[in-house]
């Protein structure tokens, strides 16, 4: 049969995404308002229940290859799972495919060597362990321009010394093993020459040296600094190809980016429903919230900019699956997405009003938690202006 | 093989995709500059001259089906042909898929009695013929609310007696006949009892009564007040049920509104080649404007919403094949389309700066030509509010 | 003499901001880390120690009567001062001219019999009490729409029984004294009929029975829910007249709105400082941030709505000098700029990036103070209808 | 007695505010709609027959100085003459203060000499003659960038020889004397080195090669291109210093950007007229457009964005009569108010619907009209860029 573009979802994918939204509201809704603005800190207890409880109903690791032991889900159909287990902020951790160790995973399955896997991957899909992903660092150092890189890993006997500084590393201080990115050639400012290295989080010489406080607290472990000083690492710590880990990170990078916005999508759906039930419970001037003009609009606009979204990541997902990168078009949906969500969650706190800006609604929190998400994976203005070259480079002259 | 989420099309659509842009290309771009500004009173002689050049490149008719001579495609398939063919906005009358005669082609293919589709559709879509929609009345009759329909037809013997005055119907000037809508039952307010005919435009009573000057000036025949004084009509003028015309004018609606996203967007990718363009061969402050930031931005954001844009164009289109019906998502991709071809043309014209205001470049035209885009076939307003009312309908309350 | 526009301040007023921002630079900005984060519960003597600093520069209470111990400026000249002393989220706190404090001054300095003011405006200029404002009731009470009051005071011998329910007072829990608003004849719906009280903090029958958490965190005492359950007070504790509390609510609104506007333009100028600050210290792909044109465009944004803020402040606070009302301008003014407010904090997070959304900076903290102000005193939505309205009233048809 | 904020006029101004409001609403209205869409092109005889009504009602150059036969208002009481005058796009032309002439008169009368005025000036003045400013040339020529200035005036035996081309020359085809800008010294992309010259429309060398067509159709003589072939002119043609051509043309830069921004405020106040009255007036689905929320969002809008752009031009207007120079508040002003109206209009556009974009209402000729103004006098993103650059160079780093 030859190919047609079609929205549809093969059954298994419909009963999968099914049992995830009866899982958020079956069990993670009722456990949420107790973790909520707890998650930077949730006890590993904790968090294995809430794994235990996703992998009862089959729902764990969702996007780790099958043959590791996840549900070995395509991108595409990765959508709608994650939208639905982004609905609740606690979701995506619940069932461990919560950046960054989905991101991680993903790497692992890519480019990681048998053993690598066998020690690293196959216990962090199990929830077993944590990860985090070292790369950017304090300006002038790697952040929107990775080839900034500072860190340096420098070749010794039987391995690598690290030298370096990191920080907003998400996940660092619960994680059990850290992924470093470190120049192992060239200076800051050269296009390649890094190398990935999977670093034991009692490494000597590696150090969180700061947890950093932010507008957001939904993230296991926080953000933090992390300083490695003479780090010394074996030989088999070096994750894919010496002096290949920009492009290895960049194979991290755009899934990563896609699954953010699934998740964060399910985020804006949740802040959507908040605000369409407190519109059609709520009178004022003798009128349902509902019924008001200047509401109506606002609802809509959000029902716009979700769908808009969601068709967006499928558009990129599809890309991924069949073409194995899609830099342009993922690009183009991490900068819609993320705005778009912002402001959906920003009329979502509107209509709610005074309740809107409390913790009695959900909508605070998410009001704080997206706002990274326009930073992080890089800012909108470096996606933009990465686009706006690769379209002056495919451009051809009009007749 | 299952569904799954596809965003390809198959080689035949590819093919006629690529034909079109092909011929946009090497046909019309060339004659565009001599009749655009024009295209209100365009000659008959000069259109069917378009017609056949695009005949014999097989790219009559697109939208028709294929037993009524049309290319038969079905709403997906039309997404990229149409797109390409609003590349120039000469290009959908070349092709014979404009409107409103593409719509019509639609209802009359939906509804006409078989001999009404010999003597009508036929002949339009050979583009023989020309037609234009008769619904739109000044206020307080039938515009945004269809329901205000003031125009009457009165059952007399063999036939009716249509009175009433429609305003800004388009092509009335140059139609060879004019579906009119009128009501047949009831009173302006109803909710029912229109009925739809079909009036020669030599039948004695209905007469253009004035030109409408507008912004716009890319539709054949422009737009017209049409009235309609003792207007009579034979039974057989009937178009579809009698007391079923609202419901009738939906069906023309829903995938009416979806070929205007489509023509649109092939006119904001244009723009965004011109301004492209541009960009890279002026020199400002001594740099190409394509390496300025906030030219960046623009380009940037003209190709973010050109692709969700068409993204949600592919999803609407995608639902109206496989359900019939796709109110909401015809209704939310009309207003975004609409609302991001203005800016993605607005953004044009300020990379482009003093040429970019000129007739030197097509922006200026396309600037005029888009604005009533987000105003006809319902103003983003009436939208929004009918979206919002559906989301209420569709709230199941929170546990 | 005669008028004519002018912006320029007295030269007596340009000192008191000169002196202003030297207090905030000296004294305020070295504590202020200490205190941000936890000003919803900052101590009585730290808070006396604030005030201290101030009235040792002759800053304190600046926009209370001379008459009562204040520096007794008019709207005008409170303009330049109150945006200094918010350039700091601590600095209006200081400086004893913060809500709800500083619009209840005002309040009891025009309604307060003589003995009134002795007892409950004297000693709250010095700074010695704090008080709050108890107008706003859970839906369906009343929010944007006063007259939805339910809470009603009932005459009994020698005063008068209060009950009803608010929320999101602000300030209840550190407040001497509540001034509550409660209807004292009619129903909830009708437009007049209200009477305010000065309730002392622990007058039987009032208690706060929650501190509601928010995105918020900067004002003093946070925002508590308040119950009157048969809470007697004597007569003397109406404050104005009896059944005219709406009307007195208002001589109290539109000049806090306006002092809120001035406050939050210092909060942004702030904003702008750290983020340009930022933008010229910082390198990414080679270049300074504030040689970027993404960047460019989010400095001058900034810079453009800071200024129009600004003006508008002014224009506003002329017209209150002058006519004693200005409920269209400060409506206007009011909903401008808290959005702009709102735009410009978020450049300035977007600018900074990671640690933009930290708190290392302080913009993490601004972004989630000044969201709440596009909702309380009225949400933009409540304004603009109000603003139609008045245009519609106002309008004489075009000959 | 000491200066302070204050926003009235002085009776006199007052009262030629109110003489300009009857004089558009009794005079100018009523011939509006023969002129209109034809402006570029009205007569010699209909612009005398204006300019006399409006000397009758001594209302004749506002601008202008007293000496030289103008009304002699300062920026400050410009702004609201000359807003009531844009009222009508007819309004400036009528009263001889409309661009290019008004900005040539204030020009004319900072740096002409005493010969020059009495030659050139007193007839413009007057209304006897017409002129225009020759500045902008084809990319890469003076464009936003005017150091990229490539016409020439090379000195020759008792005067100079130009050559060159312009375009984009605002009312060149009706001018009596072109203002030219040319090189005197240095070579494109020097930041010196520029002299003007008067130059007579009869003067050899000197010829309209070619008329532009563009968006808009309200200015004389439209927008023409100039070339400059050995076109010789005497000694006594040089307007201001030699060499200082740049800084002369900026004394007329800053005015005129203000000047812009008082009559197009005058045509937002215009649209906003039609929008109101237009919603007043019609019902849709059961209620007046005027008490529908989408609607009344759009008029409060439109309402907070007139008060905005005005309080910005005062201030503006102010600080030029105040210190001279405004550079940085007139560029503020500009990209506030040149986007501010491109707004006002199109949301007056959108609640009149498909009357809006006919030309039965004055708002599809507004809507053309305004566009080029966010590019002419510079576009936003010049402004924008200089703006943040002055924002660099006067941060002083905060402790």
């Amino acid at each position: 049969m030859e190919s047609l573009v079609d929205f549809a979802f093969d059954d298994s994918t419909q009963r999968l995404t099914e049992a995830t939204r009866e899982f958020i509201a079956e069990v993670i809704l009722s456990v949420e308002s107790d973790l909520v603005g707890d998650l930077h800190s949730i006890s590993n207890a904790a968090r294995l229940d809430l794994h235990h409880a996703a992998a009862v109903r089959g729902l764990l690791a969702p996007t780790a290859p099958l043959e590791w032991g996840g549900l070995g889900l395509d991108m595409r159909r990765q959508a709608p799972v994650l939208e639905e287990a982004g609905y609740s902020v606690v979701g995506p951790l619940a069932m461990n495919c919560a950046a960054p160790d989905e991101g991680n995973m993903h790497l692992l399955a890519r480019v990681a060597s048998a053993e690598q896997k066998e020690r690293f991957l196959v216990p962090l899909v199990r929830g077993e362990t944590r990860s985090c992903f070292a790369m950017t660092e304090p300006l002038p150092g790697a952040g929107s321009d990775p080839r900034a890189l500072m860190t340096s890993a420098a070749r010794v006997s039987g391995g690598w010394r690290i030298n370096g500084r990191k920080w907003f590393i998400t996940g660092a201080k619960t994680a059990d093993f850290v992924i470093c990115v470190a120049r192992t050639k060239g200076s800051p400012g050269d296009a390649g020459g890094a190398s990935m290295f999977l670093v034991p989080r009692d490494a000597p010489g590696m150090a969180i040296t700061r947890n950093i406080e932010t507008l957001d607290s939904a993230m296991l472990g926080g953000h933090s600094e992390v300083s490695f000083e003479d780090c010394f690492v074996p030989d088999d710590s070096v994750l894919g190809e010496v002096h290949e880990g920009f492009a290895a990170a960049q194979e991290r990078l755009e899934p990563a980016r896609l699954t953010h916005c699934m998740r964060w999508l399910g985020a804006a759906r949740r802040a959507r429903d908040i605000a369409l039930g407190h519109s059609i419970n709520r009178e004022v001037f003798g009128s349902r919230l509902a019924d008001l003009g200047m509401v109506q609009q606002m609802l809509a606009d959000m029902e716009i900019e979700i769908t808009a979204s969601r068709t967006l990541v499928l558009r990129a997902a599809w890309e991924l699956d069949v073409e194995g990168h899609a830099p342009q078009t993922t690009a183009i949906t991490k900068v819609f997405v993320s705005e778009a969500v912002d402001r959906v969650i920003d009329r979502a706190v509107q209509i709610c009003g005074a309740i809107g800006i409390s913790n009695d609604l959900q909508l605070a929190q998410l009001y704080r938690e997206v706002r990274p998400f326009r930073i992080y994976d890089g800012p909108s203005e470096a996606h933009r202006w990465v686009i706006a070259k690769r379209m002056v480079k495919s451009h051809r002259t009009l007749a």
